[in-house]
């Protein structure tokens, strides 16, 4: 199935930072591999897709891309096995004190969520309320019915403090969602 | 965990064509479409990781990527759901009609196939031996007991045909992996 205009360019939204100064993907990012290191799980970002137009072939060195595009993602940017099980997710840092915009998530990456879901995977999203300096995770399941009830075009904060889990951190695990995850889902 | 050399840049190598004239990646990007469109397995291809190093902004357009360079991957090139499980492989093809050789996979790839297996994942290996007009499945488990042996530094092309599964073609799914998956795996 091809989705329509998969390959558009898009602008790449800016990094908003936290007020700890780390992204949530870098926290992310040190929290999988402290899951790793441990055995506890192999989760790991997808690399940002990029349509590559031209590529210089120097002698004797590396190649170069000398003209790429980003590209809308087709798929969420984490997926991995915790437990045995296809886990699978995509994380969000909101400025915002009143709600999440579902703008902020392409709808590709919702029919992804969706697509994991049907087949059984452990499916979230990571929700950084910067203003808040709070991170919750939202059940796909939770997140696809109140998006598709058309109800709001974004998640109100009331909303995601009732649906959401507070993820906890530590030093090493500054994103510690598979704490939550296990309990969540109950495995 | 941090591998040593994670950043370091390399040449990509160019792609083999088949017989065909379709490459391995594109059949079984081809087959994960139909899988995805008929509700079989969600699978996708990872896009293909780089350091961008520049990136222009014009006014009123798309960001242009005007530095990057190929990374050396830390994981397989696909995974997903099938059946409720993940799944996890990499897909090369070969021109030798003799052996493959182990330096064609990356050791970062040969360590996530270790790390995923580990943890419970359906993995393997997709090789096109170009030479025959062939795709054989190999199970991560024998690949990588023949690999730590020490005894060769290539898959000889009789433990190819020995100790992998012969993949059918369709016009539909030209490279139907997953019809193998299940016997192999006994899902």
């Amino acid at each position: 199935m091809k989705y329509p205009n998969s390959n558009k360019v898009y602008v790449k939204p800016k990094e908003t930072t936290s007020n700890r100064g780390m992204s949530l993907e870098d926290d992310i990012n040190v929290s999988n591999r402290y899951y790793l290191a441990h055995e506890m799980a192999v989760v790991h970002k997808k690399p940002t897709p990029i349509t590559i137009v031209k590529v210089d072939y120097p002698k004797r060195s590396a190649a170069k891309i000398t003209e790429a595009y980003f590209k809308v993602p087709s798929t969420t940017d984490y997926n991995g096995i915790y437990l045995g099980k296809y886990i699978d997710f995509e994380a969000k840092e909101c400025e915002s004190r009143t709600s999440f915009p579902f703008s902020s998530i392409h709808p590709h990456q919702i029919r992804h969520l969706k697509d994991v879901l049907r087949h059984g995977a452990i499916a979230f999203i990571i929700l950084r309320m910067t203003s808040y300096d709070k991170d919750f995770l939202i059940r796909a399941g939770d997140f696809i019915d109140f998006h598709d009830s058309g109800t709001r075009k974004s998640l109100p904060y009331e909303w995601i403090e009732e649906k959401g889990f507070l993820i906890n951190r530590s030093y090493q695990r500054p994103c510690d969602y598979l704490a939550i995850v296990k309990e969540v889902f109950d495995l």
